[in-house]
């Protein structure tokens, strides 16, 4: 089948690999029927990683199951499924507790979480391909309506929706609350729209790139240019107030300052500015352990400057991590079928398979138009 | 009336000075039985905060009521009560989330919470006097049995018995879970006692003092000392898992490594190194934006380098922030009384206020067998 | 002043009273700029309570501060101020969890809960005049924004919406699910309001009125007319599920069969039938001990046949009670003032205060058009 | 193999019955070590239901794997575990939120939750044999430590223990509250001993069978007999205030009145008076939709006078339902491997297989001593 394979940095080829075979009972094999480019695989695609050349990236997969393991219980040959990114298997301890980012059971003794076509997240192929191999499929299948509706939303469902909505979650969004996003890419548009699917009465997103502040301004939230000024007093002076009840970081650690100036501790640090005492900050953009390209020794093992005075004087908390995406795809999947959700809007593109090269180099380029691609293998 | 004045660094007096009176129908006047002396006091005693001489100590405090304000409904002359160290409305949108540490109405405008004789924590002289003012008395005073048992008892319930239960909340212990708890002083111990209580499987305490951590083998958790080893290690040996379930930090920025030196993110940062993915921090531990007693310019404005890529990889929460000491002294009155807490083991002294310079000094100096003082004017 | 006195059984008059005066130094005296006639207001207008001859009605409040106790700390005369329905002090057990319509200090001992202008709820003349006294008025007032701006929104925050809004808490709706209210009288439309601001898939409303139905439509809420069949039938048939998620009772004791007979237990029964397996139910119809106009001597003791062990093998739950207003009025305050909810599209008329019988009488008819009546003796 | 198989009222008989097999890849099959015998088997052997003849006995199980399928990841052969009764998918939307006991895949479309052993609980064979097949291995079994400690505390991880937990979550037990259980059999003692894991302040449990009495005090909790008065009355009296705060049932549809009279609401609606305002129940004791033996038209329809009335106005909650054993399991096994609970207290007898026949008479007399009978296979 042909497949999106890393040749190296700056590099991918649709090339043919083999297919995927059920090996497990518990296996499905699904026919892709869109698979997206996500922000994380840059970071793999630009040479930052360890990512070797010849994996196969995809992690954000839908289709239609095509061959069905002797184990499998509840998913059937033809079903229409989409596949959180997490690969996980259900029964572990994070698992059940719904922690399905941090499975215990599908990658190395020591570490927790999978993930499909990802360095470091297990043995598991990607989805940017015609097929893709599904473990523990009972678990890792979404079950869909049949047909081609909401095509694009659906897809939404493997990552990006539900991990804005995670970020939600982890700052603790209530009914009546303001709040404070920082980063307007489509994580942070996913979790302006899921604040306000859970009634935030108001949410602001900073950013300083205009097309994406006006997506911000469509979606009836508040944006909030950082080159116009520090973005805390900003958020304070329309609040009138201590600041937001919750913030949220969907930058991570490539946080720039106004000059363009890499300053991996900014947002986590503004966001301590930006909320009120005692409120509850949800950090999903990425911080990592390791990071060769940092600006600085310390940064190049994650170690940041964080105002954490300020942050224990305001008795604020912080929840961090991957989202779980199994927990919350479910329900999302029924406001996107109810008609209450359309996330589906951050798709930019619907292109074939054969195009993977080309939209990748422009995603990179962050060329204006290219905020969220769909490749469709069947296209 | 007497009070502990303080004069100066390493000096406080017992002296003199004004009555306290009733300035509004909510107040209540209470005569002092037994008042704590604090380890949060020494950092006023020492000089390394902006506490001007003259300011009178005392934020755990019990007594008798004496006078009553004509707008207070349920507290009356002679009951018995015991003041939690929070200053607090009851009525603000912090009071009312049970953030009682955090008040907006009883501080000056932009600042939240308040305290009894604390710098910074607003207009309320303390509570080591004959006599104290409580304002917002129905609020404010925990009623008790009539009687003198239990004193020793209920005087924790002003701060450290409350603050040890509260870092239990703060970092999520559920039943069955196993805890870490970074420091064995009287809020370490309380909270390990406090995740005992609530039923956790297994409690670590790690410190590197014999005889605090004497204290905790009587408890029946299992004492750790640092300067046998990395203490997250010994737990990961012991435990033969990811890590412990949930972690508390009871020390602050003041902690120290194994040398002696102080290094203020090293409890932090071992905590995320002891704490299993996805697991809860809770932050009693002071941590402050301004310290210029530091040992470099960032941790002089509370900024400190935490491992943050390392946190956001095993996906931790973190919540931090003093006790909300109202939310949880009634119940924990009630398991005082009903005979299943006993905070009073922690009490090592009990003296009349005349004493109070000698107890600080020996308390400052850590002399052995110094390890909560009561003061009790009335003796 | 004026004030809507009760001189019997379906009749109430508008008459001379005396003016209120501040008694305590927590008290503030209000004047009324709006003030809603609640279908609980017609239990006392027809007879079917102990209700005496004399009582001033009037539970949802809202005006302008026009004394302040001596007491009082943050509310300052000329605010604009609305009631929440229940009276409460802000520092007994049951109004520190939040629960504010259980308050242990404002009724007689063994009681709990008080309220303006109701019988049994404690010596607080109604609001349903020119004035009003209102109790521990820092706590019993919440702020609203100066001028005239959203009056009839606000008015709905003393009972309605948060009643509504409370039945949705106590069903314990989630993002993403699915709700049936039994009800589309102001409060069922409420509780469908607020489930969709809480981000529910779908709603469901039952009743058998067609212009109550059409306000259903209105609001993107599903209508079920019981006339047309078995209600959870149908909504089972809408679903293709085991059931909704959640279930909700804004109809109470004096509910009825489709043939028009009142059958006490129809729609507690209804909703075991109409909610899925582990869903909940959230009641806020009300249920009372003792009913002398029941029909039949178990009624009459407030006991019921409900069916408890299917309620039971589908392993459902229950909450219930009367609304804690203060816990939610000021979060749906800030959704108002946000433009994110008005829920004052209820309100069918705004009358002077002089036309309170005719008021009365209409809505008690069930005149179509007379659905929420606003008095403002202002006017 | 041998098992214990129903031959119709009042009698069992040890058997020649097929070995059990892998039937599917995800299976495992189980050497039994011990298998207790509950009081809800009882039903099926008094004849008060509808089970065949033929049927295996067994629900509480556990023992040594023996064969393990191809799809089974987690558990190997020789593995020590136990089950718990409800068999369990563990991706089902009621498995995922924890509602283990209502799975929707293992048993009959439209219905929720399987068991071995069970009438109209699936088709799973019980496990008072010498064999088991457990499906959905890898979540159907909890892993235990190698050897034979504890034997007898593991033993009742698989109903009992959890099932007494669950009732204290139903509740809603807090650290400090008041609890009341009624029924002091060994569902009553676990749900008494959870409480006290959890920190209750003080547990009363309600009986009129002075050895299950003595049980109680021999817990530390205590013992109200309703022989002697008013349960609800002396429960008042003991703790002074409005109530306590939670309630459990663990007596179910079979109450009885002091008179000996079976009155099935009566344990319902004393609850309701036990409880204070705003308090919750949890029911553990089981109501069924259905009662052939029952004493009156309604109460065979699982219709009983619930005095709804008096639990609305004191604004209370209810949750019920079967435990959901595997949400509980695995933390109250590490409560037992660290010392911290020791369930098997309520252990009785430990008897091999082929005393089945006898016991089961025994322990439906309710012979004194016959509280809790292990059967142990290999013995």
């Amino acid at each position: 089948m042909k497949a999106v394979v890393y040749k190296g940095p700056y590099e991918v080829a649709v090339e043919e690999v083999d297919d995927p075979k059920i090996q497990d009972p518990t296996d499905v094999i699904v026919r892709i029927t869109s698979t997206a480019i996500c922000g994380s695989d840059l970071h793999m695609y630009e040479g930052r990683t360890d990512a070797e050349p010849g994996i196969t990236f995809g992690h954000e997969n839908m289709g239609i199951v095509e061959e069905v393991g002797s184990g499998v219980t509840t998913v059937k040959k033809s079903d229409r499924v989409v596949m959180p990114f997490n690969v996980a298997c259900g029964f572990c301890d994070n698992c059940r507790a719904g922690k399905t980012g941090f499975c215990l059971t599908v990658n190395e003794p020591g570490t927790a979480g999978g993930a499909y076509g990802y360095v470091g997240m297990g043995p598991y192929p990607g989805g940017q391909a015609e097929m893709l191999r599904v473990p523990f499929a009972d678990y890792n299948c979404v079950q869909l309506p049949k047909g081609e509706e909401h095509e694009q939303d659906f897809a939404m469902l493997a990552d990006i929706f539900p991990t804005g909505y995670h970020a939600t979650e982890l700052a603790g969004v209530q009914v009546g609350e303001t709040v404070a996003v920082y980063g307007a890419g489509p994580v942070g548009l996913m979790a302006a729209y899921s604040a306000q699917l859970k009634g935030a009465s108001r949410v602001f997103v900073v950013d300083n790139v205009e097309h994406r502040l006006d997506l911000v301004k469509d979606l009836g939230a508040e944006p909030i240019n950082f080159d116009n000024g520090d973005a805390a007093q900003q958020i304070h002076d329309a609040v009138q107030a201590y600041g937001v009840d919750r913030g949220i970081d969907a930058v991570g650690y490539q946080a720039t300052e106004p000059s363009g100036e890499e300053q991996p501790a900014v947002v986590l640090n503004q966001l301590v500015d930006t909320v009120r005492h005692t409120g509850g900050l949800g950090i999903v953009g990425l911080y990592v352990p390791s990071d060769p390209g940092a600006p600085d020794e310390h940064s190049a093992k994650g170690e940041l400057l964080f105002r954490i005075g300020r942050f224990f004087e305001k008795g604020q908390s912080m929840a961090t991590g991957q989202a779980d995406v199994k927990r919350y795809a479910h329900k999302l999947r029924d406001m996107i079928i109810a008609g209450r959700a359309k996330p589906g809007f951050v798709v930019s593109q619907e292109l074939p398979l054969e195009d993977a090269p080309g939209a990748y180099e422009k995603f990179d380029n962050r060329e204006p138009g290219y905020s969220k691609v769909l490749l469709q293998p069947g296209r």
